[in-house]
């Protein structure tokens, strides 16, 4: 039998993925599982994207340039620019969900053995997409204490070699729903001008900034346009995951040509999702303001709740829809899997993602859990006391 | 200002990419343009895929399963037990097109440095993809006189290095329109297990092959079942190209463990689409009868028409929509951008890929061109009264 790759061999799991198999047995058992270990919002998508689908007059279903609609690019930028991102729709290519932006990122600006920091924990696919182009993941350790706020600076340039490219930043992050301030995204600005390296910013969850606070976008600092990438996404933004449309933005002419040489070799990115992606640009603020208020009160719900519960604690999130628990447990990736296979109450058992598996570092945040708060809030309420029955009987 | 990677440097461009701004100067001039150049059939997609597309009643449209709906494996499955491909819905991977399955293929099989044999000229986007992966491609030269039948197997065996991973045939072939025969499949099978090497068949244009000829799939070798690797897609079959489904099939359950995680970490392939491919399976075989037909009596028209050209050579295909022509040119680059730059006939002109770009051997087929039949029979007629004013014209 003909040998894989080292490279298949080698290819990160994502850790949401390991506990699969004993959730599938929990339910052939009959047993309800509250999910919170993916991001897969159950909000509903646009009504205008949904129908421009159904209203589509399409006869023959055919590529559409490779970096995607250009009456669709050009609405884009227009949403941008509303947004401080002050982009023309040549700055755009238009990808098959932000993973492919990702991979076009790292094949545009890696080779093998090149660098690129990261702070953790991070989105467990990075890892998968460092190992598809041969790079090196760097991490640089976030605080729980400090709700995973930026690293100081000087950590991040301590760990700058020569075959460092980039520091990427997810922002706001996940799975720790923390969001930069203004001050630390000009940090790491600053810091990429002095060594000459490129930012990237996954940018997926921009939409999802609560409080009362604003997102800051690595495009709108003025002076990086060189050195900035950002990756995008409807997938979060409209409820759109199944579309599989995001981008790549940056205003650097040499990335955005590599990029476009990958993005025409596989040809182009789905038509009828951009149909609707484009149609989603559309949506009324009332849909983002009714998100925002339900998203708002899941997490408020899910953080007071966590935090009555006995020797849990709780990282507090300002964005997107994940925050990072400390359990009292030994070993949650144990727990979880306890949870799936030993557990239930009324039948019911929930399923949370151990935090491990964002962690580069080995042996790092082995009690930690990323719980998605993308469940009804009733339902929310049940799964917290689902968790704190579970817990007490864990540890007894 | 931060350096691009070098592999983002070297990704090789599509050959028909690089004509395209002189056919776009050619079009604002007002002059119209028969796109010879392209696989973009005009066909129509049939009309139970876009009904299944408008009937949806999505209201989350969230990921689908990383290996496509189940519904649609096991129903892809069915399709092909009946073209004799014995597979079950395990050992396919649905992907966002066959692009995605070649990138997965090449990603699972290879590392930096491995070589993967092909039969020149093939597919541009292959140099794409192997570039990608660092995959040294390693040509074989096939002969237009022989209307680019397989190399003798003697050849193949030659240039098998211990870096050799796999031989890669397309089937029936771009740009070549070659359909391999049974033994010539046997041959490569036989030379494989040999070796102990993969056979990677990329047959996305399966059911074009004409004349009453059977196509042999890869997949249908008795004792291949672990060395094989078969590339798929809906783009051509239904006239779906810009739906972007396609699928990896192996019954190699390493190969599918590790193009599975490749899958998971882009998340899934476009939702909207895989439904619109499902529904497309029930299309009746009429449909296929008259697409066949159509393509058979396009390409009669274009090869009688060429071959009336004085100094016109045609390699005679027998499947796919392609077909390579010899013109009485030196450099056909310099004569199809000649074609869009410098000659109209009654204000219209033609558009021709230029085949060096298909073979990977330097200075290989100057004189040759690509040309697909995927327009209607009367612009056929016309676009070869065209080329051969031009042709007279170009040699004065
Ligand atoms: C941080 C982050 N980046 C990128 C992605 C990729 O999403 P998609 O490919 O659906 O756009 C995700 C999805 O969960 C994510 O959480
Ligand atoms: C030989 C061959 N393989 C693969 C592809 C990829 O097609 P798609 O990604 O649309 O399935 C094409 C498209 O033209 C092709 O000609």
């Amino acid at each position: 039998m003909p040998n894989i790759s080292q490279k298949g061999q080698n290819m990160p799991q994502s850790p949401i993925r390991k506990l699969v198999p004993y959730a599938e047995a929990a339910i052939r058992e009959g047993r309800t599982i509250y999910q919170l270990n993916i991001g897969q919002p159950d909000i509903k998508t646009p009504q205008g994207a949904l129908d421009a689908i159904k209203n589509n007059s399409i006869e023959v279903l055919s590529y559409s340039h490779s970096a995607g609609f250009l009456s669709y690019r050009e609405k884009l930028a227009e949403y941008y620019k509303k947004h401080d991102i002050p982009v023309s729709s040549d700055d755009i290519i238009i990808t098959t969900g932000g993973s492919e932006a990702l991979n076009f990122t790292m094949g545009s600006i890696t080779d093998p053995g090149d660098e690129i920091i990261i702070p953790e924990p991070f989105y467990a696919n990075y890892n998968a997409f460092a190992e598809t182009s041969g790079v090196n993941i760097v991490p640089i350790q976030a605080s729980f204490e400090d709700n995973f706020a930026l690293p100081p600076i000087s950590e991040f340039e301590n760990l700058i070699t020569d075959r460092t490219k980039a520091i990427l930043l997810c922002n706001p992050g996940n799975p720790t729903g923390y969001l930069y301030t203004k001050d630390e995204i000009q940090q790491i600005a600053d810091l990429a001008l002095k060594h000459d390296i490129f930012v990237v910013a996954d940018e997926v969850y921009r939409e999802f900034a609560y409080d009362g606070v604003t997102h800051h976008s690595i495009m709108s600092i003025a002076g990086l346009e060189e050195h900035a990438i950002m990756v995008d996404s409807v997938s979060k933004r409209y409820s759109m995951c199944g579309a599989r449309i995001g981008c790549l933005v940056s205003k650097n002419k040499e990335v955005t040509a590599a990029a476009m040489k990958f993005a025409q070799a596989r040809l182009s990115p789905p038509t009828f999702a951009q149909i609707a992606s484009e149609a989603a640009l559309d949506t009324p603020q009332e849909y983002f303001d009714d998100v925002n208020k339900e998203y708002t009160l899941r997490r408020n719900i899910l953080i007071e709740g966590l935090e009555k519960i006995k020797g849990v604690k709780v990282a507090k999130p300002k964005g997107a829809f994940y925050c990072i628990a400390e359990l009292p447990v030994e070993n949650a990736e144990d727990f979880a899997k306890w949870l799936l296979e030993n557990f239930q109450h009324n039948n019911e058992t929930v399923m949370v993602a151990p935090a491990a598996g964002f962690y580069s570092t080995p042996n790092t945040g082995l009690n930690q859990v990323r719980i998605a708060y993308v469940l009804k809030r009733e339902n929310l309420e049940r799964s917290i006391a689902i968790l704190e029955e579970a817990l007490k009987k864990y540890n007894k």
